[in-house]
């Protein structure tokens, strides 16, 4: 297998899932900070993976969406809403054009770095509320990252049809240690065990029998 | 009109026009400091435009172009090209997706702030060498922001068709002063007169029978 592909890597359950996953094509991982409340921890999560799989690791910082851009995911820890992961709820979270941002910059790099495939790890739990997690949105980046790289690069999101659930079940045959990934939005040192993706963190190991390794709050 | 649009500014003739010809419709200019030889110069003349129309102006600083992408623009006034901007001579000057980065920062900023439309300047004269500035790409990237915006925000690019000549026309008519603009990829205090980008400044005001404000070096 050819290592031609770079990987947005956030540091959370899903991107090191898809990490670990393709391993043996990923030749640079690449993690955004764009100030959001989790960012330090997650960050340090996609170094140690990295590490441990010994693939090159870039973090971009991205200072002027925190200070430009409307999403409680950048107001800090009090702003972010507790309870179940669903529209209503959790809609504040959304940092407008996120992927579509991250995607753009990773394809300048993959073509700075002659590599042929950006692989970012969107699934099927996100669609309703984040519009650029979306399979429509996906296959419309693709076609733009092909027409403005002259065909040199293309997009993979193959987790954009599957659950978290269905992540994590991945997760469970490779043997990934989720205790070296970091999901919560408030950014604590624990995870609060309270917020959206807490909750859909531990159902997701729960719904693939994952024993939770997680240290939560309380 | 409504004040509903965001304009991707360089500070160079042909988004200079654009926000003159447009001013009705932008309530705010955007410019990219992606850290190109001649990037201070140009957000100089973007900055003074901007007050000249009382719009608002902001810059986004992206050093990390600077570190990690491969492009003439971005390694010092000697590695520009001289002679004529055709493929042969100007392909080092590409820096790659560029104009994708752009507009999917502009998008975010866009959904943010609540605005509808995204402009850009990219002309005919652009296609040949920059994947990022045909009109396939433009079409594709349009697609993208509006099934990643959720519909809310749509992209337009009026000068895709035309030269930098039927520009400089537009500019004429208008009446705009081009001494208030900056297009030399050397970056220095005058512009060289010799780099792809200067030959094509002094081609497009002949051709539109404008008398060149232009300090040129020799």
């Amino acid at each position: 297998m050819e290592k031609n592909s770079l990987i947005i890597l956030s540091g959370g359950m899903d991107s090191v899932t898809l990490l670990h996953d393709k391993k043996e094509e990923i030749a640079l991982a690449v993690t955004f900070d764009y100030g959001s409340n989790h960012a330090a921890r997650e960050i340090e999560m996609a170094k140690e993976n990295c590490r441990m799989l010994n693939i090159e690791h870039l973090v971009i910082p991205l200072g002027f969406m925190h200070e430009y851009f409307r999403s409680s995911l950048l107001d800090g820890a009090d702003a972010i809403p507790e309870g179940r992961y669903d529209s209503d709820n959790m809609s504040s979270t959304v940092v407008p054009f996120r992927n579509g941002i991250m995607l753009a910059i990773a394809a300048g790099i993959a073509e700075s770095r002659g590599l042929r495939r950006i692989m970012i790890a969107n699934h099927g739990g996100d669609h309703t509320i984040y519009p650029d997690c979306r399979k429509s949105f996906i296959q419309a980046m693709n076609e733009a990252v092909k027409e403005g790289s002259g065909m040199k690069v293309e997009l993979k999101a193959p987790y954009t049809e599957i659950t978290k659930s269905d992540i994590a079940a991945i997760g469970k045959r490779l043997g990934i240690d989720y205790s070296k990934t970091y999901s919560c939005y408030k950014g604590g040192e624990k995870h609060c065990g309270k917020c959206g993706t807490c909750i859909e963190r531990k159902e997701a190991m729960r719904d693939a029998g994952i024993a939770d390794p997680t240290q939560y709050e309380a």
